[in-house]
C-alpha cells in the first residue's frame, strides 16, 4: 500500500508494561505526528509516568476490556511494550472475553516463551487489530551498529564476541534467554531462565568466590533476539541496568546485535558504559565482527 | 596387539583427585588381578582412603616427582581421576620438569577445559606414559542404558528428556559444561562455569522466588558428554549429591548418556533417587528417548 493511498491511520494504542520503554515509544511517535492511548496494565505501569498521556488502566488478563477501550479510541494498530515477568496464573484477571480464549491461553502458558508469544498475537490478532513491534513505530529505540561509547573492544573482546555470535546461533531454535558470557574463548555463562541480570550476578559471585578465575574486565555479554522470535513482541532489551550488571561482573563489555535489541536510552546507557569503562558495540547480526574488520565496525562510530 | 602377545603390564599409576572414584577404580582394577599405585594430590585426594593402598604424595604441577615416581613403581599406564577444580596458578607447585613445559601449561590454561585437558595428556605422553581412561580400566564406573531405579520418566519427562539432548548437541562445539534442565519443553537451565550443583541449586532457587512456576517434580536435568572431549580425563560424574540437589530443584529426575558418564556408586545414587522419588535413566548418546520407545528403554531395566 502506498504512502499515498494509506488509509487514515487512527491514534497508536500502547499496551504498556514496567520500565521507562513504553513512553521512550510514546513520545517518539508522537513527535512523528500520531496520538497515542496508553492501555496501562495494573501493577506493570508506572502511574506518574501515565499520567502524562491519554491512558486508560486495565488488568493482564482483561482481554474484553483491553479490547473494548482500544476500540472506543479508534485504535486498530496496538503495541505491546515494556518489561512483564511471566506472570503466575493466579496474578491474572480474566474478563468473559479472556475467558473465551482460556484454552488457548492456557496451551500458551504451557510452552516457552516464543510459543506464548506467538499465541498472544494470535488472539490479539483475532479481535481485529493490527499487532505492531515498538521498534516499527519507533525505530530510535533499535541498538545502532557499530562502536557506541568511548572503548572499543580488544582483539581479544573481539575474538570471545565470536564465540558468543556462534554459541548464540547455535542455541538459537530452542526458544531460550539469547544471552551468554564468553571470556578468553570461553563460555562461563548461558542465560535461560533467569534473565540476563541474575546470570551475570552469578558471573560476579563466581569471581568473588574464585571459582572462576579471569583477570578484571576481562568477559563479554553477548545479546541477540531469537531467531525463531517475533520480533514485534520480544525484542531483548539493554539498559543502564545491564551495564551496572556487566561492570559489576567485571566484564570487558557488552556486544548487543544491532537492530536486533532495543533500549529506552541508549545515551545515558553509553554514558555509564563509558564512565564505568566498559565498551558498547552493535554487532550486525550473521556477522560476527573479527580482528581484520576492525574499519568496517568503527564505519558507524558514535559519541 | 593381541592379548597373548601383550607384554606383562606392570602396575597402573593413579592420579588421584577428591571424591571417593579414585578408589572405586582402584578396587575394580584390584579386582581384576592388577597391581595399582596411588598418586594422591595433596589438597584433593582422601588421606585416609589413601592409606589402604600402595601410595605416594605429590602436589598438582610436580609433574618431574610425578613421572620419576611412577617410573620407579615400573608403572606406564597412567589414569588421572576424581575431581580436580580448575587450579588457580598460585595453588600449583611447579618442579622443575613443570617449569619445563611451563609455556605449554600457560597455554593450556587459557583456553577452555578441552583445551586444557588436551594438552595435559599431549604433555603426559611426551613423558613416555600412556595415558588411559578410568573406565578403560574399570567399566563399572560407567553409568548403564536403561531405567535405572524404581521411578520411570512420564512421556511429558521423555519429551523434555529429547529437547535437552538435542540442545547438549548443538552446544556441544562450544566446550562447556554439558548439563541442562529442560521442564514442559522449555529450557530452563543451561550450565557452564557454574557446575551441575549450583545449576541446581539456582532453579531451586527461581522456584522459591516464584520466578520459575513449574509445579512441584517436574523437569529433567540432562547431562552428556561434550562430543569433542577427550573421555580419558573428563568424562561428567553423577552421584548422590546429583540426586540432592536435583530433589531440592524438584525435578522430576535425571537422564544420563549412558557410557558417556561416571558414578563413584550407582547402587547408592538409585536408592537415594528411589527414595526421593527421582526416577535416573541411561540414554544411549544420539537415540532421544521418545514416547514411542518405552519398550526398549526398560529393555535394560535395573533393580
Amino acid at each position: 500500500m502506498s504512502v499515498s493511498g494509506a488509509p487514515p491511520e487512527g491514534p497508536l494504542a500502547i499496551v504498556c508494561g514496567a520500565g521507562n520503554m513504553p513512553y521512550r515509544v510514546a513520545d517518539a511517535v508522537i513527535g512523528r505526528g500520531r496520538r497515542v492511548v496508553l492501555l496501562a496494565l495494573v501493577g506493570w505501569a508506572d502511574p506518574l509516568q501515565v499520567e502524562r498521556y491519554r491512558h486508560h488502566w486495565a488488568r493482564l488478563g482483561q482481554l474484553g476490556r483491553l479490547s473494548r477501550l482500544a476500540r472506543r479510541e479508534g485504535c486498530r494498530d496496538v503495541v505491546f511494550i515494556g518489561a512483564l515477568t511471566r506472570p503466575a496464573i493466579t496474578q491474572l484477571r480474566f474478563d468473559l472475553a479472556a475467558l473465551m480464549v482460556l484454552p488457548r491461553l492456557i496451551k500458551a502458558f504451557a510452552g516457552g516463551d516464543d510459543h506464548l508469544l506467538t499465541r498472544i498475537c494470535r488472539i490479539v490478532e483475532d479481535r481485529g487489530f493490527r499487532l505492531l513491534g515498538a521498534h516499527e513505530v519507533a525505530p530510535e529505540i533499535l541498538v545502532p551498529p557499530g562502536q557506541l561509547g568511548r572503548h572499543a573492544p580488544s582483539e581479544r573482546d573481539r575474538a570471545d564476541i565470536a564465540v558468543g555470535q556462534a554459541l548464540l546461533a547455535a542455541t538459537g531454535p530452542f526458544d531460550i534467554g539469547q544471552a551468554v558470557v564468553v571470556a578468553g574463548n570461553r563460555v562461563i555463562a548461558l542465560e535461560a531462565a533467569e534473565g540476563t541480570d541474575r546470570m551475570l550476578e552469578r558471573i560476579a559471585q563466581l569471581r568473588r568466590e574464585g571459582v572462576l578465575k579471569l583477570r578484571d574486565k576481562s568477559g563479554v555479554l553477548v545479546k541477540a533476539p531469537k531467531p525463531s522470535q517475533d520480533r514485534r513482541l520480544d525484542l531483548p532489551s539493554v539498559g543502564v541496568r545491564t551495564i551496572e550488571a556487566a561492570a559489576a561482573a567485571s566484564l570487558a563489555g557488552i556486544a548487543v546485535e544491532a537492530h536486533g535489541a532495543v533500549t529506552a536510552d541508549l545515551n545515558e546507557m553509553v554514558r555509564q558504559a563509558d564512565a564505568a569503562g566498559l565498551f558498547v558495540v552493535g554487532v550486525p547480526a550473521g556477522e560476527p565482527i573479527r580482528g581484520d574488520t576492525r574499519g568496517d565496525m568503527r564505519g558507524d562510530m558514535r559519541g
